[in-house]
Parts: C-alpha cells; sequence; structure tokens
C-alpha cells in the first residue's frame, strides 16, 4: 500500500475522487493525511468527516513563504508518504520543497501540456481557438507546469464554449486521469530524460 | 463544387487522400491544379498520371523568393482555386501571398498546436515526454504554423516510440483529419478572433 498526502486549497473534488479509489481498492494506496493553506477549506472539511487526519496552515499567519512551507514539509515528514498530490493546492512551492520530494510530487494542470500553462489554461485554449483540449497529470519539478508527464486525457471544444463550459468538461476527465496517473506511479516507474516510462504497464 | 489547388514538394500523400476524397464524392469539391517547387517530386507524376494539371517551378531556377512566388501565384489565379491546400510544401509564403489568399490557404501540421510548431515536431513530442499527440490543420497567417485551427485529431504515444514510430502513427490520422478540414471549409465558415467557426455542422 503506498502512502498519500494530499495538498489542496478548495473544495477538493480530485482529493475525493482519489479517496474513493483508494476505498474501492481501485488504487493500492491510502490518503495518511490532507493539508490545506486555506482554513476553510471545503476538501478539510470533508476529509475530517472521513476520518483523515487533516491540516490548515493558513499562509498568511506565518512571517514567510519559508517558515509557512516548514510547517507543511513537517507535517508531511511525520506522515511519511510515498507521493504528494497536489489537489488545487493554489500556493507555488519552493525549490528546496521539490527537492525534498523529488519525483514524488504531482499536479494535474487543465490544459494539454506544453500548451497553455499558467492561469486561467481553458480560457487561454477557447481564445487560441484548438478544437481538441484536455488535462495533464505531472510530476512537478521547479518548472511552472513543466514537469514530467504521467497521463493526459482529451475532450472536444465545441464552437460556442465558455471557458467555463470547457472547465466542466475538462474536469470531468481530471478525476479519472489523476487516479490513472496515481495507479501507474505505484506500479513503478522511472524518468529518462523528460519521459517517464512505467514498470507495470500492459 | 469547390476548386482546390494543392501545393507539394515530395509525395503528396496528403495530396492523394484529398484527390480520392473528390473521387468518391466525400468532398463536393476537385483539385484544379498542383503545383510544386521540387521538379522531381512524387506528387506532381502522380497528378500527371491523374490527369490533374501539374507545375513544377523550380524555385532555385528564379533570381529570388520573390520571383518564384509570383510565378506560383499567377499559376494559382489562372486556375481560380477557392482553397490553396499546403501538403508538404516545404516553402514559406511571403505575407503577400497569405494576404493575397486570406483565410483561403490550409496547412496541416504533425503536433497538437500550440505545442511543438516549426520542425521536427514528432521529435519534439516524444523527447517533450507528452502521453497525447496528433495533428493540427490550420488556416495559414503570418505565423509559424499559428494560423486559426480548423480541425486536430489526436495519437496516444507509447513508452517506446521513437519519433519516426510517432511520425507514422501521426500521419495515419492526417489524411483523414485534412478531408475532414476541407469538407467543414466547403460548407462555409467564419473567423472570430482565431476561433474557426463552421456554419453547416450539425
Amino acid at each position: 500500500m503506498k502512502r498519500l498526502a494530499v495538498l489542496l486549497s478548495g473544495r477538493g473534488s480530485n482529493f475525493l475522487a482519489i479517496h474513493d479509489a483508494c476505498v474501492s481498492k481501485a488504487l493500492p494506496a491510502e490518503i495518511v493525511c490532507v493539508i490545506s493553506n486555506k482554513v476553510d477549506a471545503r476538501g478539510v472539511e470533508k476529509a475530517r468527516e472521513l476520518g483523515i487526519p487533516a491540516f490548515a496552515f493558513d499562509h498568511k499567519q506565518y512571517p514567510n513563504r519559508a517558515a509557512h512551507e516548514a510547517e507543511v514539509i513537517a507535517t508531511l515528514e511525520l506522515h511519511r508518504p510515498d507521493f504528494v498530490i497536489l489537489a488545487g493546492y493554489m500556493r507555488l512551492l519552493s525549490s528546496a520543497f521539490v527537492a525534498r520530494f523529488r519525483h514524488r510530487i504531482t499536479n494535474i494542470h487543465p490544459s494539454l501540456l506544453p500548451s497553455f500553462p499558467g492561469v486561467d489554461a481553458q480560457k487561454q485554449a477557447v481564445e487560441y481557438g484548438v478544437k481538441i483540449a484536455g488535462c495533464t497529470v505531472h510530476l512537478v519539478d521547479e518548472s511552472l507546469d513543466g514537469g514530467p508527464i504521467l497521463v493526459q486525457r482529451t475532450v472536444p471544444v465545441l464552437d460556442g464554449d465558455t471557458p467555463d463550459e470547457l472547465a466542466a468538461r475538462i474536469l470531468g476527465e481530471e478525476h479519472g486521469a489523476y487516479v490513472e496517473a496515481i495507479r501507474k506511479l505505484c506500479g513503478g516507474f522511472r524518468v529518462e530524460g523528460r519521459r517517464v516510462v512505467f514498470l507495470l504497464e500492459p
């Protein structure tokens, strides 16, 4: 059983999808803690209802970024996660944080990277006029949305789509994509250059 | 019936797929001429076998780029195409050329644009480590592979793929994608900002 720590800032819909996959044994893993930088995050409330250790460290209560991050890292290390799962965590990680958990931190981004990194990816996609959009689960490195890719899934962009309509369609793929990526990671992997090769894939 | 002019430099596999679609009435169009900048292009030979007017203007025989392009444009205008289809045409078009046929020139690129524009798109994709690749049919504007997108299709990238293996898989989607894009253009379209909206789509 792999140990997962989830970092979030909001409602945590990806957190709940991953939790469901752990409970149903679709993932050979368990969520050992949830950490938020928002005390009122719905995801924290949900974690507590589910009996998962949950911590909210309000970054505004710390003198600086490093002090807040030190608390997050200390809490993570106490729970010994195999993987740190970012699920709507709205804080940038320092390069020290990334180095501490090298190739063990994952994130999901609502575009087919390397297209449309950064904020408002779905709006960027609509304005660019792509006909296919999607989401990308990747390992986190020091770059913005640029780490090695684990899983990508696609959705069509329809002629009249607003960014919100496209975002909802992409979100419908995110949960499955994130669970698939964690399942593959749990089976073992190696990183060759930028390419991720899974050891247990058929 | 829409009139198509095809520009190519090589074997013209996309040209032949579009020709087949015209003959089988899958496209409400006919190819009225083929123009190459290579006198020994297989596509020119094929066009002549099929009875399609075909012209080879060796760019190295002209004093400069503009002189060569003037010959191409004159030949195009003689054949009054509705659309100018780039099918492996290995010459950049001047902005005057693009302006002359505004929103009537199409190209196909072997990536999911805006990812991996320019040369060796499939190699770029393999080295970046994307899990999904594909092709993009787009209107040509003054930018490099940056014009409004008509159609995109995807293929998976497999763990051990070489650039050549990925290129072959993408090519398998290119012919259908190009025919689909031309069929949609023939039904009427408008360009809103960068987004292409088709008038006859269901």
